[in-house]
């Protein structure tokens, strides 16, 4: 028999897939030049042309059997190896290949850390507003993902409910910054508070708690400003990074579990990946990415464009009247709705071809994601749509 | 806490790694060139240089966006319809892009499938000899792999201990053909014999009871034979298939799920195959490898060496006194071992260098595998090795 549970899934189609699909849509219609697009986290920028340049050069002159083989079940060992020296430089923790799992995209590393430290039935904590996909990421591993509701003055962490949920149940807390749909980065008076309160309770009850830091965005923070290393701030912290953001690379599935040196058992945690893997049909990213990436760790995809559009945007929306926290990262914004179902907003924006999420799937209602990573001459165009949209709809006072 | 049944998992070392990792060191001594290391099933012939022009075509020609971009959750669009269509070229089934779901290698549609039609409790039966992966893979998900004993005779279906399993606990069967270790194709009479059993007790017990075919050897046969097709057999069959062995590509991670046409809810488990991929950190194979096995389907790497190694191989063991069914695909060899304990007799031939790996593992003891994709000079020069080995350990009538 099919199993119930993955077919009761069917029918709950992602709210932004749907948006992202109406937006195909409409520009089959409208040309989607003219589609206000801002629904889908897809990385505009072109990846570095020395990945390009690596991936023909690994092409043309490796053998195949070295290039195309089995990479070994933690990654390839000189990919490992340039991570943890990169890493090393970056963030000062004596990081070793030792603590770096190479995996497939971040959900590939995620899918590895909920497995390392719950069993079904714990619980981890995320704090609002929150990537969707966290849900079926944790439920279906049999732990439990709770919420803790979001700070909405700065979108920082919300410490009274965080204090009041985190029970002994909670074996982690799911962190995710630069934000994915805030765009906040989480300040490090925020990652010492955070920290204190984990280990006072760790403490409390006997059970390590553990950090998982969900970082994509780490390399897209504006104002030249760096995202405070989450590791650095707490010793138990399970890094999940993925180099689809920062290359543009999210089709080739590539990324790696840093594990702290300072975690007690890091070693023995890389090595039971490998574990976790056999139970999850995972098998190493690609051989030849893995090989192109080592070769581009401390570059990344020209992303100033994200910056860009977000001082385009943050402006023109603070102009027409909205509330929002400017984002310090990322390539979204979620400014507060005019009204207090901002479905009903969304869905009217999609008459002005707008295409704007709702914040209830994100946990934060009331609020609405755009996701700026796309040309500044489309964002520059749907200022005025927006400004239309506003005006006529009596929105806001402009 | 770290999860417990990870922690124990890593004190049970394969056998296999081990002894991958006893050749790499006698190596290091001896020279590479001098271990005959059967150990392990790792593609010795190129990639198609096909593949390698097709990769240098996209990265040159390419879009970033396009060509390093999400997959669609399925897989991308062209890819899953160029599959569909050669496939139905290839066996005669009515295949669409519906059917098919892209998918990280064998271990990534085998992880699907399982998900699919078992719940935790539920038993899935496989037949010695058999991969021993498979436990991991299964048990992991909750569900129990149990294993039909071994038809010594042939190395095709032990029926009258399968139908004695083959209980109401039984949602799906898994099935290895071209056959790791034993080399042995299945015929079309065993795979007659077995899809009738499948339809009465799927009668009796009132469920559906799927056939899940794992064939990343299916373009590995000898002798000019084709491997019977499994899916025109059953109509619940849920195909497995890797690219790694037939294009020497272990380690880029590309295969597919392709349920058949005629299995009922066909498309509706394709897309469940989406939702269980939530769970467990897949995210479609990377998009440029999809996007150039698209162009190479039809093919596959040159793999004539392999019929060679089995024909020298084979010859040499029953002149040298060894009882073993001839392989009719795959890299595998499989003798009885000429003492009852394999494991003893594969340990004393690491004192002549050759790296033979004991049947305990794969569910037949008493039995031994040799990996021969390797060089066929390689191969030759073992065969003096093989030989003084039976004579000096005093072994077989030569």
């Amino acid at each position: 028999m099919l199993v119930q549970k993955y077919r009761d899934m069917l029918s709950g189609k992602s709210v932004i897939r749907q948006l992202a699909e109406f937006a195909t849509e409409r520009g089959k219609e409208i040309g989607y030049e003219n589609v206000f697009d801002y629904s889908l986290g897809n990385p505009s920028v072109p990846v570095p042309q020395e990945f390009t340049d690596k991936m023909i050069e690994l092409l043309t002159t490796r053998e195949s059997g070295e290039l195309h083989g089995y990479s070994p079940n933690l990654g390839i060992t000189g990919v490992r190896e340039a991570v943890a020296a990169s890493l090393e430089k970056r963030f000062g923790l004596p990081y070793r290949k030792e603590h770096i799992f190479m995996a497939s995209g971040a959900a590939g590393a995620l899918a590895h850390a909920f497995r390392l430290v719950t069993e079904p039935g714990d619980e981890i904590l995320t704090f609002a507003p929150f990537f969707p996909e966290y849900h079926p990421y944790v439920d279906l591993t049999g732990a439990v993902l709770k919420v803790v509701p979001p700070d909405l003055e700065r979108f920082q962490i919300n410490f009274e409910k965080f204090e009041e949920m985190l029970t002994e149940k909670v074996m982690a807390v799911l962190l995710n910054t630069p934000n994915n749909p805030s765009g906040v980065v989480y300040s490090g008076e925020t990652l010492e508070r955070l920290a204190g309160i984990l280990r006072e309770k760790s403490g409390l009850y006997g059970h390590d708690i553990y950090l998982i830091s969900d970082e994509p965005y780490r390399e897209i923070v504006f104002d030249g400003a760096e995202a405070p290393c989450v590791s650095r701030y707490y010793d138990n912290t399970i890094m999940c990074y993925s180099f689809s953001k920062s290359l543009s690379l999210p089709g080739e599935r590539i990324g790696y579990v840093a594990v702290s040196p300072r975690c007690k058992d890091a070693e023995e945690m890389i090595n039971m990946c490998v574990q976790i893997s056999r139970g999850i049909g995972h098998n190493c990213p690609p051989s030849i990415i893995q090989l192109a990436v080592a070769e581009v760790l401390d570059k990344t995809a020209d992303m100033r464009v994200y910056e860009t559009n977000r001082n385009l945007l943050y402006k023109e929306l603070l102009s027409l009247g909205f509330t929002c926290v400017k984002p310090g990262g990322t390539f979204y914004i979620f400014p507060k709705a005019p009204e207090e179902d901002a479905k009903e907003f969304c869905r009217k924006a999609l008459k002005y071809d707008l295409i704007l999420v709702p914040g209830d799937t994100f946990g934060a209602p009331g609020y609405f994601r755009m996701a700026y990573c796309i040309d500044t001459e489309k964002v520059e165009r749907s200022l005025g749509a927006l400004r239309k949209f506003v005006q006529e709809e009596g929105y806001l006072h402009v």
